[in-house]
This record gives C-alpha cells, structure tokens and sequence, in this order.
C-alpha cells in the first residue's frame, strides 16, 4: 500500500470500530452483524473481570452478536473507545489496539447479583479487508479494573 | 475531492469538534462561537435527558452561544466526544457522529433542583466550509443515559 | 512537508500517545520512557488539582519516569485521552493538545488521605522528531476538575 492506503485504511477501520460501538449502544443487532467477518472470534473471558467466563470465547458473527445480544438487549449500556493505535500489516491484514470504558446498568427488575458494572480495559484487534470493506476478525478484551454492584 | 483532499478535510473537522469541547469546558466564549457557522442550527431538546426542553431548538450561533453561556456559565463542566464518524460529502458540506459524555456540576449555591449530571449520548452533525474553515452547521444530540442528583 | 507527510506525522503522534497512556495503566516502565525525549519536561504541578505540587515539575525522560513509578506503582490507575488537536510547526517539532480523563485507587492498605482521584483536564504538549520517531518534549497538564475521596 502506498502511505495514503494506509491512512484511508486507518481512517475506515477507526469508523469500523465507531459503528461497532454505535450499533452496540443503540441495540441495532442487524447492523452490528455487519462490522465482524463472518468467521470472527471475540474473547471477552474477561469481559465481567471478576472471573473468567469460560462461555465468552465466542467463534463467528452469528454467535458474537447473540451473545452480546442476549447478554445487554435489557441493560443500558455505554461503551466507549479511546487512543486507538491502528497498524497495517498488509493489503488485507491490519491489527489495532483501544482503550476503552464500558458503563452498563441491569433494569430494576432484573434479579442478577449485580445490578451495574462499569470497566476499564483495552481491546485487541486484527481487521481483514473482505470484499472492499474492512470487518473486525478477531477481538480480545482485558481489563485495568471492573466495578461492580 | 482528492482522496487526500478528503483525509485532510477530516482531520479538519475532528479538531473543529475538539476546539468546540474546549472552548465550551473552558467558557471562552467568544472563541466559542467561531466554531459555528453564522446560521448554524442546535437541537439539544433532549440535552437533560429526563424531559423535551423546547427552549433547546436553537437558530443561529450567537442563539446557540447565548443558550449555553445561560445555562453553564457558573457550572463545572467536562464535555467528551469519540469514536469519530466522519463522512465528506461534497467539496463544502460533510457529515459526522460523535459519541460523548457529559459531567456538569452546579456551584453549592445553586437552587436548581438537579445539583450534578452526568450524561452519554451521540451527537449527529453537519458541516460547512465556510471561506477556507470547516464549521458545525447542525447539531443533534440524542441521549443513551443521564444520570441526575 | 507535504499535505500527506503532515497526515502521516499526526497519526505518529495520536500513536504516540496512545503509547503514552497504554504503558501509564498497563505499568510497563521501560517502555513508556521510550515515548520522551531524553530532555523531555513534564509540568504536573497541578496533577492533584487541590494545591500545586512544586515536586512535580520534572526535567529528563528518566526523572518523569521516576516520578510517575513511584507516584502510582501500587495504584490502579486508568487515564484516557480525548480530542486531539496536534498541529504539525516544522519538519521536526509539533504542538498537540488533548482533553483527558483519570482515574486513580491506591490500595487498601494505603495509609493516605485520599484512596481514589477522579480528575477531568487538558494535555497541552510539543512533540520532536528524534532518529525518525516522534517523542514527547513537553507536557503540561491544566485541570478542569478534580475529585477525591
């Protein structure tokens, strides 16, 4: 790529990941299908931070969004990104790095030992260019402090 | 526009954004207002989140200062965007969403009902370039959360 | 330099921070010396925001490390940046300013006054080219809020 792909690459996969969070904030689940490759894997094990969920290691977009779906469809949640740090690996191959803060609240009549979380942590990501369009291909969280109550 | 024409623009854009946070948050309004274009429109109705603010449809830059000026001149305020979606659609307009957070505070003498709140919710956004400087021409604020105490 | 060159140069420097903050919360020490100038200068005299800390006007990539180790090894500590205005003077020297965002908890055992800081500023930087990378010259942080308890 020349120095201007790169950046136009960089500059789509930061608006990739802003309609990964958009789309999750706002429960667009169609849309949020969209920014994953078919074939993504996300590792939130780690999501809750106090404990490993052995169920949140999820293969493919299908499964990603409804985890994510099942998990927040009731929950007000906010989830925000931060200094991003996006490398071009190749035509196809890109991987980035964000802060992030995620501000979740259960409804009042949820019967969940914790009714609101709010985490600090960082994605890990790698992006692929499919069919024109880059979509996030892998996606690990991990955590600087979670509090729960 | 040139797909470097294009970068450049967003770059320009996303600084608009960030002097139109800093000014607001260090109460310079004079520079404040240099951010809008003159007929710019700011639809923050739903800026409190808890009911519709008629009041909050505003005509104009110097409408829309004056508006905020009124209501935060003698607040703490702490306004955030991210995750910037930036599209440029011709040579003089272009088209954005932001996420964004917002903390006020009210000075202990205040009588309001409402002492603090804190807030999420995305911005819509347009621009124009305006003799050779990009400015906001419409904004829409619609919310996700407020919290008030 | 050219339009794209200053593009290129922008996005080293967001990258930059980005480093800054990562190697900050993530407590990797070596590392995050590696994103100053040798002869870098760090005014956080207002870091705490209640009372100027004349301690905390620092000369040398090596004393701000120093510094910030010793200031928060034992302490979680999240700090997020936001809004980045960077403005590239010549072909080796930049200005950036960044709104930010920290949180602090010491631990438990910790016999100070305050157990957490919540605090809301600015960043006001220059950066410098230096064997081809950019580094952090100079940082000042200005506070808009702060909170402890």
């Amino acid at each position: 790529m020349t120095a201007e792909e790169r950046l136009l690459a960089i500059e789509e996969i930061k608006k990739l990941k802003a309609r990964y969070f958009r789309y999750l904030d706002t429960k667009n689940w169609v849309a949020l299908e969209s920014v994953f490759a078919p074939d993504a894997a996300f590792d939130m094990r780690s999501g809750r931070g106090d404990m490993l969920d052995p169920d949140a290691l999820l293969a493919g977009a299908v499964a990603i969004v409804s985890f994510i779906r099942a998990s927040v469809e009731d929950v007000v949640t906010v989830h925000h990104g931060h200094m991003p740090e996006v490398d071009i690996r190749s035509d196809t191959m890109a991987e980035g790095i964000w802060a992030m803060e995620d501000v979740l609240r259960w409804p009042t009549t949820s019967t969940r030992p914790i009714q609101t979380l709010h985490g600090y942590g960082h994605y890990h990501e790698t992006y692929e260019l499919i069919g024109g369009g880059w979509r996030i291909k892998t996606l690990k969280l991990t955590r600087l402090r979670v509090l729960t109550e």
